[in-house]
């Protein structure tokens, strides 16, 4: 079981770092994936990580999930890059989980024509800048094999939805729901 | 208004970060302190992040608030760290916020004397380890210039609590959590 959290220059601090933590305890392997061309990604408020692998050494690998957090400038980038819209296409055309969160089911899925009739959520209002896929008015909507997250606030719901679905397992999740307090 | 978010490696990834990131999205100036001798510091995790400053930068700085994230071995290192000990012992005596998370309120502050008689509340049932403070079984406890929190779980909530006292003004973080979808 393993995921790709795909980011670029200005991603949202705790949007990517709370998907990771959650996954890694429930034993899934992720790899943070820069986008950008280097190892060293700064976040939006300016923290400095190293991402794992670049988009270039994993662009023929299969994650069973792609998650893409928010961050304006690093949806932007994102959204822009052949590269990144041909790893996403990829990862859909076999079915494997498309996990968009904050501004990216917009920024990088609705305005490449990539959420085509699914169901989606997203942040504030930016939906009304896409004709691409049907946008609801809630935290996580799970669509097929799309699995689109609102914002920072109920990342701990969407990190332990694409592990529950990833592993098959929802017992996991609540079991480290409960170990970690979250109510 | 500014604070010091103190670690080391082994440091818990999202307790760290989401008040890192809550608090700059309030305006508050935060450094993030490595307590381990490099600025490359390595998350329980295994997420590489560089820290802000080393805290012998920084040791002779009083800010606002300290907060100490967990991690096992990341709160070993500080509470062993007779450097650590006396910055936090000269912010307390200053009546500046100290706010320790998850395993920090035992290993960092009860181990070494610094709860005193004040309530607290931490992680599992580390507060067995410990004659010094007051446990109490609730998410978070305030009591004068101590801020405690139990886990990942609470973390919004800690950060939205911590910024609230810094700033004294609770609107702004209840704005925030609105903002961000925080039920």
């Amino acid at each position: 079981m393993n995921a790709a959290i795909l980011i670029a220059d200005g991603f949202e601090d705790a949007e990517m770092v709370i998907v990771n933590d959650l996954l890694r305890r429930l034993d899934i392997s992720v790899e943070i994936v820069s986008c950008s061309g280097s190892l060293n990604v700064k976040s939006y408020y300016l923290m400095n990580i190293e991402a794992d692998k670049l988009l270039s050494d994993v662009e023929d690998c299969l994650y069973d999930a792609i998650i893409i957090p928010g961050g304006p400038s690093s949806t932007a980038t994102l959204g822009n890059s052949e590269h990144v819209i041909s790893f996403i296409q990829a990862h859909d055309r076999h079915g494997k989980y498309i996990c968009p969160f904050c501004s990216a089911p917009v920024r990088i899925l609705g305005l490449n024509g990539l959420l085509r009739e699914r169901r989606y959520t997203c942040s504030g209002e930016l939906w009304m800048q896409c004709q691409d896929g049907v946008y609801v008015n809630e935290d996580i909507i799970i669509d097929q094999n799309l699995i689109s997250g609102k914002g920072l606030g109920v990342a701990f719901e969407f990190s332990l939805t694409i592990a529950s679905f990833i592993t098959g397992d929802s017992q996991r999740g609540e079991e480290l729901a409960t170990h970690i307090y979250l109510r």
